[in-house]
């Protein structure tokens, strides 16, 4: 029942054409129904994030995401679709115009508002060239959700000095995202060298025991630096999306 | 190499007493000696966080417990000691006068300034009655760094209705904690309500296939919700330090 | 906002005293607010199944559980505290009358309508002695929720033989319970007898490699047998619960 | 030994032409040989099922799977291969007249009775697109086994206001199936509205750390809520024939 | 039902009193019924491997231990209990004379003959001196069903010359029986050196990463030498019945 | 050293062409050397068992194994590769004439003595038609050493009345091995049918949550039934080896 | 900040053209800048290792590795590419002239120096054939990095024999590297028979249990002899890169 | 059968007192024997490292222990008991004068000769106070070994500054042990920043999902840093063992 429906009521009510009593009878189902007030309140965060819903390509069909995408295309200047494989995005592009294609992210996306500023704050760091599709889906995220990160890439542990010269761009960041696969512990170090949150993002690459990323992840949950958050395995967009979450908060309450 | 050291490296040079190369080969090894540098912007850190390090005290014997709050309360007006057991504390508190215990969140802790003011804007959920000791060790930390959380308990999503008066609340945080034992779907329930960045603290409540937690981070780190961000399993402490350094980034910030 | 304010709030709007615009205005928080509503269904729902909320006592102090036991006593003929000590029965007693402790299933429990009719329709089997305290909380669960069940114990199946005399009350019953350790196979075996839906559930007894009780739990998810459904180990109440469901929902129909 | 046999052993017993002692001896078999029997039994229960055995058909050869699907064919109207390829399904079709393909659910199926009526009563979740595959092989089973499921999609935890218009039908329902991968907590949100017993299905959708639907597995067995049981990662199937069983026996037993 | 219950209802079918009709009916339902028979089978089992059922203790009352370890006494000359306390042991005695106490296999036993001859052929080795109370449980139970063990102690493989004095016992044995912790290789070394088969058993004993048993249980399973087989960890009961089996088996054909 | 070169030695010692002093010397190395010994100890092993060493071609090129096969063929008329894929047959069959390929087992194999006798005493079961790989790999195995078992097929628990008919066989065998995925409890059940020792082996197949064969596994390592000790998951070689030890060592008893 | 420029800094101040109290506020950021020291280090490494850094190719694109490749061949005359893929090697190939490709190891390489002299003191040693493409990674890196290891193969515990007369060559050893999958019981005893350092590969060689090497790296950390390390599954580069380390230190002393 | 046995057998040989022929049947035994030579080797290993067995006491009784080290005592000045409690030592020390009582370590230790000198080059560093008693275990058995290690504490990822001032000294050292729990990340580190070899050792510190050290497990062995290998989790002997052994192993070379 949206605000419209509960007015005309509440004027059959005012004008004596509906009883109390069968108002009341009307309302009582009100909490199932008025799907519209959350709907609404879901738009307005819409609005204020400037970005819509996501799709999750990966165990959908390309004729799935083409009408998923079609259909959000159709109410928002902006989308993302997240592990898409290239036929998934030929599919969404013959119902998308301008619908683009992210090699190395493996995403599909579109911004009809290129132009729109960009906040800055995010640092958005990898360990190693072989994280880079993970770093890319976080920037592609930030990008359009309004956010200009600053990218540091191939700072692995294993050789700190490389890791130096970033350290004034790491301290003056308001969030800090954290990619690395392997033992993952460039978490640790950069959480230690900054008061910025960080989101760790474990990656699944790396010799033999590193499961397909478990040992990172169970790295940056194990973190002696407090500081540090984990989203999961390879997820550059909740990453990317819980970065941009943050630095959003800070813009609104400054204004 | 501290300031003051260094400053007189110069003057020497600056007088003629030490030749530019002589002091070029003292300032070589630099890289290693400037530990007072590091030392320095680690305690501007302290400064502004309000906050010094915090002791882990489980592995550590008592008397090791009480000889590092002995040092750590010469220099700070706060302290906090996790995982301490009472024997922990009494050992403690004959090194550091005023010390006091949380029985329910098994800390010790010591606040010499207990009413300077605290920063608004962290709610801090919990599930179930039994995530209370680990609601506890987040809210002792956000208080001791400076921020007063709004408190939430028993809204377990078994019983959604439980949950819905306090949408406004959670609607308009600067960041949420959310803990939770068993299946943690709390988590992604509350990051579904709101455009705030959620910090997940899975607990090991749970009958036996919880596996003493895995289940509850397994259940966050897998959240379909974006803007949720996990740390380890019961770790209270963990997530109160990173809502902090979020919620002071924003005060900070607003300055 | 219960039903007595809103019939407040259209009269209002009736007799013209509130505007509709005030009224929409009101109304429009009142998916947050309508909690009542949801209450009165849970009510009707405690109602209906003649069985309240259960308390899980693990990880919660005697005194906890004490006070929530009070407050649900108050207003619930019956009582169930699972995963009890001894503790958690003594402080709990001194708050409620005639409040009874199950030894072997570590239970607290209350039930001042001792003689209300109990429903017939579920068979409740053990592999062991062993599995004998999960049992037990299975069949208190059931004894509260008003069903009477049908025990079968010790019918493990490396001896067949002791399973067959059994088998017309399994054949005849609405909703077969299967509690079994360590390979757990009783329940592939007895889903293979009946047409009953099956509940099974692993328990923590075994020798090493039983992984307190992951191992009947995986045995009982990949049972070759159709109409089998698990849940968590050691869990005599959440199979009771569901066995009653079921049961409940047979009866109900019939009426 | 069946019924015919044993009912000459008992005339040539009648008629004198076999002692009692030899008669005796040849009985004593007995056990082993009345295999007839149990048959039977198992005969009884496809009529009142109204369905036979269903192949499984990954690790089967496209030869073997068409030989048993047109054994089966012979003395059954209805018949379902679950987890089958396209290659499967092009061997067994030319062993069987009429056998149809599910492309979603990856099922071959025969139903020579199209037009028997299906009970009501049991409703159908899942969370995202992803799931529905499973959701697919589970609304498949359910009608080979004469019922017709209410299906609900796309009712993720992330927007809690999509699932809220279907809360009626949720609570009128005799049994729910709710299929969710990811952290899978639609089970608990929707245990916690109704009183039909939950058959909760994981699926193996998600990022990394879900472990091919483990997270979603543990989410669901470690509910908070009751009247949650769990079947298999990915088995539609077995969450179909499961709730098949409990809404045909409350028809069983209004009749 | 029993024999004698059969002799005479087939009499009764003899003499004309009962027709082969209803001694038909009555016979159907033989197969649940004649229990009888699959008893007298088992008990023929148990005087042929002349031992009877053994009572797992772990997860028991003590109470529950005294009452069917009195219960076995009286119909066998022979008990084992293993995975006891010493209040199992205590209770148990008070029911059953003569019952003796096995302190490092923590089984308690009775053997009313204790000269009844042995057989030969069973070799039963262990790693180190922390995988005795395995390999004395595994030495109890092969002594209670009949056989005499040959020991072989400390010969684990980071000193090989350890083992070579014992490769002729080894070469002659009818079954092997290696009893190993920490990376569980004796069992592959052993095997490579025998034409006897190998039954491995994996001990708890070990630092971190044996996962209790884990790590030992898995080198067993993968060992590169064929002629091994597994039993559960610490489980020395199983690895002794296992090997009285087989060395019964000979000892059975060659009469 | 083999025997002819010391008693060469030997001779000259005698002889007094070699001091004893220098023969000492030479001696000394001798540990090392005299792999002739062990050398000759494996022949007679291979001569007794009728059977040389196994190729595991899985993880070796095709021309790897091709080499080693002509090798192997050259001294011993039977030959056996498992987990060999067609390429790696195809290189070796243009080393060994009359190679032969079993496809359903996935093993190349040579048997230039087809008919030399079997013995018998072996059953081999499997749960269901998905197993028969596994199974055919166990029976090649037992077939080339000398043994033809008695195959059992398609008898899971789901309706045990299968499994009646052939429990006359299984209670007459020396040995017993059973190959079940899923939940694998037929080991259990067949193990609490016979007093022949039975090897138990895991297959991969299933749902989700059989992981890969770790469920039937751990089935099969808690089973509550004694006598039952499992080989790793999916090895057929590995029982069919182990049965035959059995087996053959009772036969050579006999003699 | 380099040599360079802080001389000029320092002159500056020695001419008084710069103050103290400015050439301080300059030097206050030097920690960060003088990443030139580091790298100087680090070049001393490489220099004297002989040896710099290696491409990790697996999660690469092979334009990444191409153009890697193409960088550190400038500078280098020794390169090498781990886990590369015939793509990668035939990209890089058209950036470097020379480039190698080894078919076993699956590693690209360059040596411009392929005659400088080679270390002797490594022993490399394998179980099996199967584990012959780690045993080469390794090989390749330990000759790169200027050491010749003496090569024994497969030599599995299976069949000691095969081991004794590598005895002398693994006591001689200044270290050895042990490379083994299925158990990988190898290591253990390899450390038994000498006093030189053991480095222990697994790998993922073996049937189903085997979980991808980890039962054999659990066999290393679990190994009873002391004096053994471990590091990843299939990572002979790590492993032949430590035992160069280990090799290079005694020759570096040596002189 | 030992150097005298086998000169006594040749001399009757020479002198013909001994026919050839039986000499050779002699012999034929002599690899099983030749125990003495094997223990020989042993013995001159033990002599060289100056160091016999050590006694793990974790599993052993104390009488166990007392009796072993009683043995020990006799042949050798040394001693050491790992994993032992009060309780083994006061056992012991009854039998062993002099005994010692490492309070931190948990190890009992015995050192008659504690003037001898010891060995430079080993550096054993850890992460926290938490992690002391596994340093010190591993600093203990270096110590009895012959060897002084330099130590270095409380140096953790999480402020870098603390770490640098001890570069020089890692970068001198022969051979580094690493000593770290929670995400261990400090192996990597250390490893980037020198030559030596490092020897990582896991500790079973941390939060809930470091799962006893497993984490700091997988970390270490997922080193993107070369040159780490790692030994078992809390397996400080094992640590100092191997940097012994290397240590040792350089000083052998250098003479």
């Amino acid at each position: 029942m949206d605000e419209t429906r509960l007015s005309l009521l509440l004027q059959t009510v005012a004008d004596g054409s509906l009883s109390v009593e069968n108002a009341l009878s009307r309302l009582r189902g009100l909490p199932y129904e008025t799907v519209g007030d959350f709907a609404t309140l879901d738009h307005h965060r819409a609005l204020r994030s400037g970005f819509p819903e996501t799709i999750y390509c990966e165990s959908k069909t390309p004729a799935q995401v083409a009408a998923i995408a079609g259909r959000l295309a159709q109410r928002s200047p902006r989308l993302l679709g997240t592990r898409a494989s290239k036929a998934h995005f030929e599919a969404a592009a013959e119902q998308v115009a301008d619908l683009r294609w992210h090699d190395l992210a493996h995403c599909l996306w579109l911004d009809q508002e290129p132009d729109r500023p960009r906040r800055k704050g995010v640092v958005l760091m990898c360990a190693g060239t072989s994280d880079l599709p993970v770093l890319e889906e976080a920037a592609l995220t930030l990008d359009l959700m309004g956010h200009r990160p600053h990218k540091i890439t191939d700072v692995g542990v294993a050789g700190l000095h490389r890791l130096f010269p970033h350290i004034p761009a790491i301290q003056q960041a308001n969030v800090v995202v954290v990619v690395a696969g392997m033992e993952g512990a460039l978490a640790s170090v950069v959480g230690g060298l900054t008061n910025a949150p960080v989101i760790a993002v474990p990656t699944s690459v790396g010799y033999g025991a590193s499961f397909g990323g478990v040992s990172a992840l169970l790295t940056m949950l194990n973190s002696c630096t407090s500081g540090v958050a984990v989203v999961n395995i390879d997820n550059g967009y909740g990453a990317g999306h819980m970065a941009a979450l943050i630095n959003a908060k800070i813009e609104e309450i400054m204004r």
